[in-house]
């Protein structure tokens, strides 16, 4: 067999044992790849589940991210999202589907950007089962799975007015990144490649997840389509009004600003409505002790006739749609 | 909003809402669809997972199956795994990716072939959580989880010489659904509908699943792939060689006579090698009680130089590979 070998050529289940032979062994695994299903410990007597995808041309281009790339980021978005309820990830499952002429060496590559993400974002954590599929395009499915370790989940419906809001991780770094990538000319995306590695592999801060809960945050998620969005989304589920202060915003646009300058984009644009940072937007009481990773960036009012406020004007809550784009 | 919005027009985030409403609510389920993840009870302190995936024109025609029979499908191809595990199902997510002018009714057809699903072969189990995308094809990737009631899962390597082989659900009806589907003539499929049924809805034993696991099964798995290269699943997983008995398939392929009969196929070709059934294939020691939905087909024996025999003659393993078909 050989690294230039198709998944057409091999079939599936050879694919898969060669994928599924560079996967690291996570510690909640019971029973990992090759069975009709894993079996996996979670000892909470719950487990927190998610699921998301990406597909290509829509979510990523193929001549931007490499299988590795693609391998680390659809680790990275998913346990962001149960960091963001305050649970440690524990497992994964990973249904992909490529054209048949994918070779074994893009498999290979794309299961090693799966384990380096595990074992970079989320240690302990592992795939333990999978799918392979053919198909015209390269779709790319992600379940993740976390344990709560007793404590209730840190829901979107949590907010109350005097609550500060605070984010721990980035913003406007993977928005950044994208269009920089998107720009005519390829030397500011050289010239900033730690904001291209930002959208090519994100890097959540999902230990401040689990932080974020045992500090007592009132509410939680990740920022997947935008500040201005997901801070709506609290808004809206808590039945309040996020009231962002621009000056808190400052040191977020200052590692933007050389770039956006060389672009000729808004710094400030990218830190409110640029989406994929994958960063945790939380709100805690005001006399909580706020973990380290987390910077206060406004705070919870009465709900008033906006969901966003951006000092005192309303924030406008467009961001990142996954359908219409 | 109406029926003939498609999700372009209304944005993911009302598309989703549309369609969770539609539903049911799973008894598992702590918090259900609209946070960052679910919440899902697990009360073994272990959960089975497994995922897989449905893609249009690999796995499905849209002139074919209707969005009620893919939300069906899907259901049924995945609880089949969690049963044939031993396991209860408990919870799903769905991925769903469609093109931007799928139209909402589409959508809430589609969700209500999940909750049909779910409420006729899985009570008590639902899906708790899911994603909306755009692609140019319709993609479908379904996780789903069970409980194993402090039992051992049942896997595919426990097989030993002197058990009986055996299989609850029917063998050949979707394969034979799908040869009438693909016919010349729309005829045969007409007359012959129960066979189409199986083929767009598949109706596994899946409460089989923990009843075999009660009654001790040595090893088990879903077919669906097909009888010849299941059976070799276990054998090669359990280092034994399966060997079916002819003479016990003769019920099976009698069901499926008139049809092969019809449009000039072999009913015995889809009882060894047609796929997606989805039944449970089982072994047990000789002198377990079968539950009633299994029927013995064979028996195991010590391994030999095939892995699987009908009779006294080897049997080829082919059967549906998804990346090749």
């Amino acid at each position: 067999m050989q690294k230039t070998d198709t998944i057409a050529q091999i079939g599936e289940s050879a694919a898969l044992l060669r994928t599924i032979a560079r996967l690291n062994l996570g510690v909640s695994s019971i029973v990992g790849p090759g069975d009709d299903a894993a079996v996996v410990a979670s000892p909470d007597g719950r487990f927190v589940v998610t699921t998301d995808t990406m597909i290509e041309d829509h979510d990523f281009r193929l001549d931007w991210s490499s299988a590795f790339d693609l391998g680390y980021k659809a680790i990275a978005t998913n346990v962001s999202d149960v960091a963001a309820m305050g649970a440690k990830p524990t497992a994964l499952t990973v249904a992909l589907a490529v054209p048949s002429d994918t070779t074994v060496a893009w498999l290979e590559d794309f299961a090693d950007g799966l384990r380096a993400g595990c074992e970079a974002l989320a240690p302990g954590a592992a795939v333990v089962g999978g799918d392979l599929a053919g198909a015209p395009k390269v779709f790319i499915a992600i379940t993740a799975h976390g344990d709560l370790e007793g404590r209730d989940p840190v829901l979107r419906s949590g907010a109350k007015p005097g609550d500060v809001l605070a984010v721990a991780g980035t913003l406007g770094r993977a928005a950044a990144g994208l269009a920089l990538l998107q720009f005519e000319d390829a030397e500011p995306a050289a010239a900033f490649d730690e904001l291209v590695d930002v959208q090519l592999r994100p890097q959540p801060p999902i230990a401040a997840g689990v932080l974020a809960a045992k500090a007592d945050a009132t509410s939680m998620l990740d920022i997947s389509d935008g500040l201005a969005k997901d801070a709506g989304r609290i808004a809206k589920a808590s039945g309040v009004t996020v009231q962002i202060d621009s000056k808190l915003l400052q040191g977020f646009d200052a590692a933007l600003e050389q770039a956006a300058m060389r672009i000729g984009a808004r710094e400030r644009d990218w830190v409110l409505f640029g989406g994929e940072d994958h960063s945790l937007l939380a709100t805690f009481a005001a006399d909580a002790i706020l973990p380290r990773e987390f910077k206060v960036i406004g705070r919870i009012i009465e709900a008033g006739d906006v969901s966003v406020l951006i000092d005192d004007e309303a924030l406008p809550e467009r961001g990142w749609d996954s359908v219409t784009g």
